[in-house]
């Protein structure tokens, strides 16, 4: 298949889908939405762009003038009529003139305010719902190319651990094993580095706790979460090692963590609601009597970003779909301690739950 | 003064702008303009993270429970009163509860969309507005500080510029020079960069033409736009160079790139509207016959991001402040042949225009 039938195929299942949901048709701004429909990555500024998709329509993108040239080189360009709107003109106004005058639009996550609010002015007759909202589905199903390239990324964060874990810790700053983190990712393939979360000590027990000044010592858990895009494709790992020998308490909730981990990933199959995989996993941690110490939502999806719909966290009752790809991530938090934190990505399949990271799980010793 | 005292001072001069206004507070998510008001920099996700700003009470943020470890180090964090929600919870019930039930809110422009819609689907009662609509003057005016600090940037970009100029063009790839000039501005304290474009022959005349494939030849115009953020703050400067001996047409649209960009700076002077600054240029421009070929408006603002207000773009009523930053950088286009920009980040100042870039204007030839 050509790009260009390969992008016309996903923005022409976005439109049906659409109208499925009611809606008049898609604004997609600049973002993963864009890339995911037609491969353009315009850098993102105030200056407005957006792909209209709608119903019976050839799909329309709007961009800066200064910018077509670029747009004519995106690989979906061949089913695109592009619109060009100049300095000092009203975009919104450009903009309003592709849209239907009545009715309701989905639009990208991560449109800016500045435009939105725009939008909303200048058509007053307009509705409007967030993309993963109105169509959380969109992104959320990835074809067995998709699923390739998460695998080869989910292996190069893999060849990442087995490297940092062959690294001295102990006696160096948190900071330098992160920039270790972020050299072996590119050094493993990656385009970008989203998160290299170094988290020894104390400091493992704030999950988003990045990388700081602190020295690593000898007795350390260190929370190793690390990921980014390689290929376009995400990778979003999480391990927690231990410098030394750890103590027995520090085992039982290593093991406990891995457990949960295990419990989640053995439920997921077709049809099961995300929410209840935040549930396997909770209740083992819950039944462990730490609980109150896992503080966060079990995953979330992975895709072109590496957060995004679906969500394993309560609430959230959409059901398991064979190329749904996501985190089983839980963990346990005991503030001013230490933290654990075991991630994969996994993709569900008919069958169940394939892992597409797979390194050990057993607490690893370094140095 | 203290960090809590510089930042507590600058959320209350934006929150007394605000009321001026007549908004009923400002509502500030991660980006630029939160690390401007209370130093914090929090991973932008689909998790809801919001500053509040009202009058007569004390800045409330709102955060994902499991990040509060991270915004308690915030360096304004002793003037913040903060609130987390957890997992699961509804991020914008707890948000609507920090709001007032009538009035209108700014709303920073890089917000997202899924937080905006969901904001104002559980607050019908409110109003919103972008923020650089509402109070485009927030962020304009650099103090003393700040100015520092671009000067500081730009004096990096102008030591990359003349390194670059001493390294070979001809036979090498747009993209090598562009990876020459990323590693450069890092060596000279970047700590991010966010374009380098190398725009050789043809490609010169796509302004934002990033850099390519192309084999840099010789008898190339080679326009080069680099930039990002050193300490925070803001670098973004245009030379167009040549590779060997340029002809008489070359000289000649450069030397008219070059007059009016002189035009334009000696046009600075508090009081004069933005889209002055804009019209001067191109006049220039236009007087010579090449008016079609300018593309672009003159130029934007510069701070935290490398493109925020002030914009000199004809329409754009507002006076020159003295502390406004912004970049002068006209352009000609010839489609299929060659570009030329010229572009320096200037002060206003009470005397007229200051160059924060300084290095020379002439053409310059490379090998």
């Amino acid at each position: 298949m050509s790009d260009v039938d390969f992008y016309a195929a996903r923005m022409d299942r976005a439109v049906r889908s659409a109208a499925q949901e009611g809606l008049a048709g898609l604004i997609i701004m600049p973002g993963p939405d864009l890339v995911w429909l037609c491969g353009y990555v315009p850098v993102v500024t105030e200056r407005l762009t957006a792909l209209v998709l709608s119903p019976g329509r050839r799909p329309q993108l709007l961009v800066p003038q200064l910018e077509r040239p670029d747009a004519e080189k995106a690989p979906a360009a061949g089913s695109l009529a592009i619109n060009g709107w100049v300095d000092g003109e009203n975009p919104y106004a450009a903009l309003a003139k592709l849209l239907e005058p009545q009715g309701r639009y989905g639009v990208s996550d991560n449109a800016w305010a500045l435009h939105l609010l725009a939008l909303q002015r200048t058509c007053p007759g307009l509705g409007w719902g967030a993309l993963t909202e109105a169509m959380p589905m969109l992104r959320a199903v990835k074809d067995a190319q998709e699923i390739e390239a998460l695998a080869a990324a989910g292996a190069a964060a893999d060849a990442t651990y087995e490297a940092i874990t062959e690294l001295p810790f102990a006696g160096r700053r948190e900071h330098e094993v992160a920039a270790d983190l972020a050299r072996l990712l590119r050094e493993h393939g990656h385009s970008q580095v989203d998160f290299t979360i170094v988290g020894s000590g104390p400091n493992g027990a704030n999950p988003h706790h990045e990388a700081g000044e602190r020295v690593i010592e000898d007795g350390d858990m260190v929370v190793l979460d690390f990921g980014g895009l390689k290929d376009g494709y995400g990778s979003d790992t999480t391990r927690t090692v231990h410098v030394g020998e750890p103590t027995a308490e520090e085992r039982k909730v290593h093991d406990l963590v891995r457990e949960a981990q295990q419990a989640a990933f053995e439920a997921v199959r077709p049809g099961v609601a995300c929410q209840e995989i935040d549930r396997v996993a909770r209740q083992v941690i819950r039944r462990a009597g730490y609980g109150e110490y896992f503080i966060h939502r079990t995953g979330h999806g992975i895709g072109v970003t590496t957060h995004e719909p679906p969500y394993m966290v309560e609430g959230e009752h959409l059901p398991l779909v064979p190329g749904m790809c996501f985190s089983i991530e839980p963990g346990i938090y005991l503030p001013g301690r230490f933290g654990v934190r075991i991630e994969d990505i996994v993709v569900c399949t008919d069958s169940g739950a394939r892992r597409l990271n797979n390194t050990e799980r057993e607490l690893r010793i370094v140095r």
